[in-house]
């Protein structure tokens, strides 16, 4: 059995919930999930700083500093022996007597798991399918939290209709993916939903754009509706586990795997080289 | 120690949830709460009968009928000796290795307990300081879900303003409290937001419906704007905790508790005696 972290302790044995932890009845409470690869942790300083921001934006009082997650990441990926594959992080409020309000003192529960997990090489050459569906979820999608449904509707949708992904709009406008950030090339530059409340803004998504600075290639942060979507040259989707992933069909229209995913994927590639 | 229910037994001791359990990493259960007067369920039916609604919705499959779950509330009401209090009962799709999509196969947990819980006379009488703030919850608040965290945030919000209740506005148009719905009335009319995607159905609404028109008051489910509920001659929430309870203030401005409002609390007081 492999060691996880919870609350302080690295434990071998089962761990349990308290029913009263806020994340069970409220979904309160935010995540991460990190990329290891050759037992290295993937841009972890970023997910740890997204954490800490998503906590602060909903005011969980974490005591842990980046270097604290690192740390106990690292620890992890050792005793488990993970050379590729992801660390699961969450934190919640804690537990308390159920109320809506935040409770006056709660610890907040922190739960750190490893899994290994191959890079998902078959989609990432040949494409994924998506289906396009409704954007549904709340008005706060920069934070990372456990509220997850929404998501997780649209997500089982696309698999129904025989997808890997969902593309979500609102309002006729694309947003992102329910576990992935979506792009669009068209005549050479990158189109992509700006990093506001109605998206995740990916740590994947931030290297894309690093990539694309280094390349040349224009990264324009700007939305887009769903007829531009079936008129892109290219279209791809990003996140932790899934990298840079083209999609070969939207709905019910091919689309060919194009340069400039190919050419940020190698860029994306040789960032996990460096590691 | 009270007694609890927990998938499928009666129990005296602390309950522990999986930390796979989809609950809690992606808030993919449903809930309901029931309010119990003199040692009676009150509108107990109708609660299971939105719950087996809500677990539909998100294609969460239950075994227990409405029967089942009235004969494990009574049996806990008994047991507990609950007079007046609350039954909290709640619903997951169950534990699985973290994927968004619906596992394959996952019995669903159920988690049922009561407490005691004397009914807020006071706010019911004077009436209660509520805030206005957007509506930041997804697109299916019609399922009462385990994501709740717009309404906690919101709730919280309220709370720091030195009221009890957010009433929330989506596009300029009142939805509902975060843990009620909401009324207003004008020139002896109620008005309130029509039962469709974007408020729960509350049952203690369903209750005040009935009682409107029980009394030849026209109930009138048509959306409103913030000018409205400014301008309005009363205004009251409800819910299954707080059931008719006048509004004395919305951000700054004070408001009366009028009769219209004071009928209604009336009228509920009596369908509790009838039961």
């Amino acid at each position: 059995m492999s060691v996880k972290y919870f609350n302080g302790e690295f434990v071998k044995d089962s761990i349990s919930i308290d029913p009263n932890d806020r994340g069970y009845q409220f979904g309160d409470g935010i995540y991460e999930v990190i990329r290891v690869y050759d037992g290295k942790l993937f841009t972890g300083i970023e997910h740890f700083e997204r954490l800490l921001r998503s906590a602060a934006e909903i005011q969980i009082k974490l005591e842990q500093t980046v270097d604290d997650y690192m740390a106990i990441c690292e620890r992890l990926v050792a005793e488990n022996y993970i050379q590729n594959g992801n660390i699961y992080v969450q934190v919640t409020r804690g537990a308390a007597v159920r109320n809506h309000l935040f409770p006056e003192s709660s610890e907040p529960v922190t739960f750190i798991y490893t899994y290994d997990s191959e890079r998902p090489v078959q989609g990432m050459k040949e494409g994924v399918k998506v289906i396009t569906t409704d954007d549904i979820r709340w008005l706060r999608c920069d934070i990372k939290s456990l509220n997850l449904l929404g998501n997780v509707l649209n997500k089982q949708k696309a698999k129904e209709a025989g997808g890997t992904e969902a593309i979500q709009l609102r309002e006729g406008i694309v947003t992102e993916g329910t576990s992935s950030n979506a792009y669009i090339v068209k005549e050479g530059a990158i189109y992509t939903h700006p990093a506001n409340n109605l998206i995740l803004n990916g740590i994947t998504r931030q290297v894309i754009k690093t990539c694309a600075a280094e390349m040349g290639i224009p990264f324009i942060e700007q939305s887009f509706d769903k007829d531009a979507l079936f008129a892109a040259d290219e279209i791809f989707i990003s996140s932790t586990s899934i990298e840079v992933t083209p999609v070969n069909q939207v709905d019910d229209q091919p689309f060919a795997v194009g340069p400039v995913t190919q050419k940020l994927q190698q860029a994306f590639e040789q960032k996990i080289s460096a590691l």
